[in-house]
């Protein structure tokens, strides 16, 4: 089928697109680069080395034979997103292409409002561009877990049956985002929930766990095709992130008591979902909820692995407990249903010592491109105002020891930070 | 106490600020104008001529000897809003700063942004002022009960609690708003929740029903203080459009069968709850759900009791059922609880004849402004494009026959309609 990868130039979208073009659909992406512009804001690389999209496609073309389209624009631009839909002529479109870093989305105001308003904008064009020019498109829409926030109930699918008062009825799961990113996703979802209503447009909204993992089948052909491993506070998921402390010998940083409890999977496991999700499109005016994790784990439970792991690599790695920088329970119930994936047919790859393994060692490999001053977080949810970004670089030490003063908190208008465009 | 109300020169926020004037508050207003300027783009006016702000200032003031403190500016713009608080120091702020139609957020793409980015950006952005600057004060914000929907359990104020496999919880009640306006409200109060939860702010969010009437005590005082009162498809609440409809003879438009039930209350209870929630403050850190409405009506309820009253007055009214633009339960199950302002000394001004023939009167009085092209809906749910604002005006034909072209679909970026500033 052909399926149009919006934000396929990120990490979780990059491996989504090279997996669906290597199992024979065609694939076109689009990307405006904020992922890697974000890196750049904040001082940050990737731990691996990540080639431009001209590079990627052009290896991928030559080792496959197969051709991703690729399309450079913003979906905040109604005329990108709806000319890109009319060109495309999408089966599936599969959305990606948000700010997705709950700390980023907490730095300061500006940041907080330009990931709503990012989001929500983007999300609002696509639902249109689907209504004018093509209605039938299946919207594979990314969520997350997070939404949810830690009910003290079980978790269900995206809706719940509530007995009230000697009547019944379906309606959409409570919502307890915890952060203006998180709140986002879930501003998108009522969103996309009545687009489908009214339009009779079919959607799956795929709540996702924490992702780890960096390397799928496809990555695995070709230095060039090699995907992001982000490790720093801001955009570093936490078992990636404890793995390359560990390869370095500094602390996993475990915030507060590290009972918080999510749901995780592997990276192999969610390019897998999406296209199960493509395959199995629901009927029209449906707007379907798929809880995307295949594990649950406490914080501390990941930073023991990763201890456990790395001392058998006669790494010696200590746990630290920090301040939680989140407003957030520490400790909690927490059980999330995620079954409906598995009925259609996911096998998961779960968390084990080998797959541990692979990312110490992808950690150690290139653990001269590890700047440790990334490592600590430096984004307070109790606080107004975070110096993040390139004004903490001067203070860091071991990089960009230039003078950059408030780059990032200023502007007004519609809140985007600086530089991000319109 | 001191009490900014902002959104201060609209339908509900001027009734509240004379009528916290009168009460002994002291009172400042901010507002941009917003309001004003959509009649413009919509080639509506009110059906009371409204002075301008300064005069219904002077007015006031030169017949009470309060004087109403006045910021003009805009809350989507972070300079104004953090030094507006500033300035006025209060220790409650109302919250009416928001585009408040369902319609208008309906017409296109173009408006469902500018909706959605224009609320919950002027909120965010109050919530890091208060945070930042005043992080006592009380935020009093206008919701309203469209952000429930229509389910098939009773509705509770805010907050519901669930027995689900064993397990107990109090979460959020779930929302199903009905147009991109209800999502806008559902999307703030999440904000709200959060802001509360992480900073310890707190506020108490009204879910308000449909306000009727237009004269309260401090409005009847003098011409100059006259409120706005709104009877056209967009703008126009659904009884002020009856009693418009039914002075000047035309069919009362009931969408679809009528039976669409709804809360209700006189503008005079709206502008005592705003006194009761701010005299009443929750504690630190809370966010307080009341639901503000006093009676349920079906709208073809509504239309009926216009009826009768209209031929008491030897104006005999027909009812039209049309199609329903919007996409909504035309009957269904409606249970809201709507106790916790009753609590707290609420004395309904509930519906009677007297209500409807001072409506009517006041309809009667100025109906050579009446524009009956402006009763029609033109505004369809299901359509992507609604050909609304001054592109319709040339086929109204007893009004502004002029060339106006595509003067509301157009502009690109944020999404908001052209000239809304930024």
């Amino acid at each position: 089928m052909k399926i149009f990868v919006l934000g396929g130039d990120g990490y979780c979208g990059w491996a989504t697109a090279l997996y669906l073009s290597a199992r024979g659909h065609r694939v076109a992406i689009a990307d405006n680069f904020a992922r890697r512009q974000w890196d750049c804001e904040l001082g940050v690389q990737a731990l691996t080395p990540i080639r431009t999209i001209p590079e990627r496609l052009r290896t991928w073309s030559d080792l496959t034979g197969q051709t991703i389209q690729f399309l450079a624009g913003d979906i905040c631009d109604y005329e990108f997103v709806s000319s890109a839909i009319q060109t495309v002529e999408p089966d599936a479109v599969v959305h990606f292409a948000e700010q997705r870093s709950a700390p980023y989305s907490m730095i300061d105001r500006n940041h907080a409002v330009f990931t709503q308003v990012n989001n929500v904008t983007g999300t609002l064009n696509l639902l249109f561009a689907l209504r004018e020019y093509r209605p039938d498109c299946h919207l594979v829409k990314l969520g997350t877990m997070g939404e949810y926030g830690t009910p003290n109930i079980d978790i269900e699918e995206g809706y719940i049956t509530i007995q009230h008062n000697g009547r019944k009825d379906v309606l959409p799961f409570p919502k307890q985002p915890g952060s203006f990113y998180h709140l986002s996703k879930v501003h998108d979802s009522h969103n996309i929930m009545f687009a489908c209503k009214i339009w009779g447009l079919r959607a799956t909204d795929l709540n996702q766990g924490v992702v780890y993992g960096t390397i799928t089948d496809e990555v695995a052909k070709d230095e060039a095709l090699l995907n992001r491993f982000d490790y720093d506070e801001v955009f570093g998921t936490v078992l990636n992130r404890f793995c390359v402390q560990a390869a370095v010998g500094h602390p996993l940083t475990v915030y507060g008591k590290g009972g918080q409890t999510r749901g995780y999977l592997d990276i192999r496991d969610t390019v897998r979902c999406i296209e199960l999700a493509c395959l199995n499109a629901p009927r029209m005016g449906e707007c379907r909820v798929f809880n995307q994790f295949t594990e649950q784990f406490t914080v501390l439970e990941l930073a023991h692995l990763v201890q456990t792991a790395a001392a058998k690599m006669n790494l010696q790695v200590e746990i630290d407990h920090l301040p939680d920088p989140r407003v957030e329970a520490e400790e909690h119930y927490y059980n999330a249903r995620h079954s409906k994936l598995t009925e259609l047919g996911l096998k998961p790859h779960l968390l084990s010592e080998s797959l541990l393994d692979s990312l110490l060692n992808i950690a150690i490999r290139y653990k001269d491109r590890v700047d440790r001053s990334l490592f600590m977080p430096k984004v307070n949810w109790r606080n107004a105002r975070n110096a993040r970004g390139a004004k903490t670089m001067s203070m860091g030490g071991d990089s960009f020891a230039g003078g950059f003063e408030d780059t990032v908190v200023s502007g007004k208008g519609n809140g985007r930070p600086a530089g991000h465009g319109d």
